[in-house]
């Protein structure tokens, strides 16, 4: 994070704004995503020397997506705490499982839209978006997913996911029963749940640190 | 709204299909808002013939908008109540006022935010995408306006709007005094507060018809 | 608005008082109403000369109910907003629909009961008790329509119109077809929720802008 | 409680008149408070023979009052439950103690606004509006009490009782600094606190109950 | 309460050693329950001289505990309350009824954890594992009643307890069925509704006051 | 998993138990923990074979704690998943920081006790006792940390941990302005936050799975 993208996001220098007189004719914000390429949270933590490893995966992003996701260098200040992220999305996210992955993205947006989380909703909505081939399924998981003409299978899966996230302490066994009466396996409930929790973390480093998206998420496969 | 369409809609047809057993890779939905044109509520009310009025109303849109906003199509049942929705529609959102229009369109959206409305999500969001020219603010204020970078100006209106959204027994003196001090006058906070109440107005006649948004927006100033 | 009015209203005023010395046996308040036919919100928006069409609703106000309600003085600052707001209101609850006034009047008291919006509960809690010529109704709406022996029609009327006010991202199929069940034909659910809806706004502009109700209600129908 | 009036709660009798095709001008209900007097509780629990002492309690209560309050019926089905309920509630709110009666009832009524108890509500708002002698002050209470034109120390009282009413368990030391710089003893905390905290009790127990106000409090002191 | 131990509640004291500059290795707490013996509330309420009933009762509580209750020396500032709070105590957790005395615990301790009340969480948590000879089950209802292996009957009582607790305006004749489904009777469903309505009761009143429990309890019966 | 304690979590077993004509005096649970060790999860997935690295952790945990998680043995159905959680948890909870271990457990039980996750809560309320030697601080984590006598250090600390589990949407500049007041730097505040948001993962996949505790927590650090 350059030190003017820092100065950028000084509260102090916001307030000072704010004292001015406002105007009659407010300035409307011409560009929100400005600052959000280089200036990608509100914790100064320089990034560390990239591992073998991590050089290899951050050039595969470039290669794959054009650029590098901003968690990816938001979790860059400690090798070990990014190879760990690295590994458990990937393996969640990626690895088999019945559950395919536009059905794991649907649960990250659905989640994150619980939890009204802006990197994750932008990020996950454009995954929604490309994987489906269907903008509008992105717009309505990022909205609300009860709203999507969805087939009893993904309802479902949502349900639970959500659930799982707004009030886990009442998550029981009539709760997996539904999972299970719509056809899903033990090893698909814990797909489900283990991708409805890892979002459940990821909204919350993500809104600890104002994550900022990457401004090329928003155009994608609109 | 067509008998196909009514059909399609038929909660018992859902239900019948999912009574058949659930594919190992399930199909992904094609196309979420394959009906969203045609079959624009979940209430069978079929249209009264248009007034004179109202039919220069439409065609007006038709050639301003390209097409007719489905909230109008909705209130077409009934030419009385299109017209008072119509005419509070104009004065909140168009008429002269201290505020901006996009920042009304900014409320209408953070308010739409709060409540979760498709239909006003999708057709608020593409406003305020249009009028500021930066469709990231369109999906900020459909995310979380929190974060956005905002002047105080509107982040005070926002958060003004928002309260009073979720917990209008809780709104007094103070904030008012918060609107006044980032320097909206007692017109201006009541044109907060209008445009605010309405869309708590339109989202719940909204959400409980399950009104379904235009499909051209989605891709408006994207 | 009289400026004494607005002085009673200023709260640097209520603090200096607060500053005093506590007494050990305080004051009761002798008239909380004292102010409200007079000073009646808290925003100073002076009254714009009625047009032809106002004046003479606002006198068949008089003549019918011995006064003019102050929500229609509050709107009174400007002839475009208080005719949309006439024009909507008369619909909504007078015109005719498949849902008695009574219901409509049951209906505008339990949305407003969850919104603890004291205007529009001393307002219309007064019609509720004067249409149905039973006092306690009009209280069992205010306080929990859940504990007033309803017909299950009117139970199913009012769960949805309370869900609707409390969580309208949640209504769905289910919700219509418990409406549906309970003999509603698709018209009757618009009508029950566009009521609910509107309530909703009001509720909100009466909270936003401390609206005080006239004094009158409260002894009506008792 | 009368077999008949036991009749009258049966709930399956009322699912019965469910069943019947619903009407297309619905029955309004003609007397609300039909049953309250004597049919007043969902419990089957038959009154034990009156002690002595609290025989002489009724009767001084019908002496005052002109009749017995309904939450002493309730628990005379066993003279101890009854006894300990009356020492514990005269004490709080008869006894010598800073609060005035009258303050003890307005926290009373708040409490029980929040807690949507129609019996605590009906029967403590009446004793507001008779203490007082202001009968919007009973509705004011009952409605909202964020919305009464209170003194600061009222206000501090109310807020207190309605957070330890909603989150008990957000309470701390920086709460009760707010009580005593309103004027407030550590001996004035305790009484409001006790006296919240009671009618926490009281609203579970009627609402538990479906617990029914003797029909008599509604007109008084309006 | 002695003058230290009120010393050492004095909030400024608090604040003034958190201007101290923050050590690098912060300091741990060394004994959270320094002063729970002795500093029982934050209210400095002396107490009165004991009545010679209370004097016995107290002393049979040191014989039979080793102890006593602090809650008991809160209300010992005045002692109609004590006896008040004594008598109704008593009766509603010892006196004969079909619930057990572990199951009026139960309910104590799960309405509780509700309300997040820690000296009644310590205090009936320690009951519920001498009760039942069982540790786990005290941690169980602690923390959530709902990942308790429960026979049916228990966990009708609890979701009632608990349900009555934290939304008693929606407690109706179907809560009532449940309990009833599941064997209680109407007597029952007084004393489960007795119980965890006095507990929302007790549970505020600590919190009011921040109550501490006897250290004792805490090793009791693990 | 067996096959036995599988058939103890058959929900249809459970039920034909409840069809059973319930006892005047019912059966205490005698040992709700009976299963515990063996019949960790609610879901039936068969170990994998342990790899090398995974069996020499595991041995490890036997030797250091006496047992293997029942958390780890969870994941154990997927060597991939193991690996990727246990790197994680070992990173945050162990690796260096200027947040102390303990300072870790405390913000893993708070989260999990707004959470209500059975599990976390047996085994970091465990290590908190453990790690600061005080018995009470682990209850306290467990029951209220807000009734802690903490630093305005651990009491910043655990706010924002807290308020980032409950509404992570409405965390910003101020709450992180919080932690720097409290003499926190942007590395402790990621931390604070990395570990606080692990936990609203891992209690998720507790809560869908019904992760039960290891019994031998229970007693640690008693």
């Amino acid at each position: 994070m350059a030190k003017t993208a820092q100065k950028h996001r000084d509260p102090d220098h916001r307030r000072a704004a704010a004292a001015a007189p406002p105007k009659p004719v407010p300035a409307v914000p011409s560009n929100a995503a400005a600052h959000d390429d280089t200036d990608i949270t509100a914790l100064d933590l320089p990034p560390a020397p990239l591992t073998p490893e991590m050089e290899a995966y951050f050039a595969k992003c470039e290669e794959k997506l054009g650029f590098v996701p901003n968690v990816l260098k938001t979790y860059g200040f400690d090798m070990a705490k990014l190879a760990a992220f690295v590994a458990m999305y990937n393996d969640l996210m990626l690895a088999p499982s019945n559950l395919g992955k536009l059905e794991r993205e649907m649960i990250a947006v659905a989640v994150s839209s619980h939890n009204r989380c802006y990197y994750c909703l932008v990020a996950h909505g454009a995954a929604v978006r490309q994987l489906s081939g269907d903008p509008v399924l992105g717009e309505l998981m990022v909205m609300n997913y009860r709203a999507a003409p969805l087939s009893p299978r993904h309802r479902a899966m949502l349900d639970f996911a959500v659930k799982l996230t707004a009030e886990p302490w009442t998550v029981e066994d009539a709760d997996r029963a539904r999972l299970r009466a719509a056809g899903f396996s033990d090893r698909d409930i814990w797909d489900i749940s283990a991708v409805a929790a890892f979002f459940n973390m990821t909204n919350r480093v993500a809104s600890a640190t104002d994550m900022r998206p990457n401004t090329a998420y928003h155009a994608q496969a609109r």
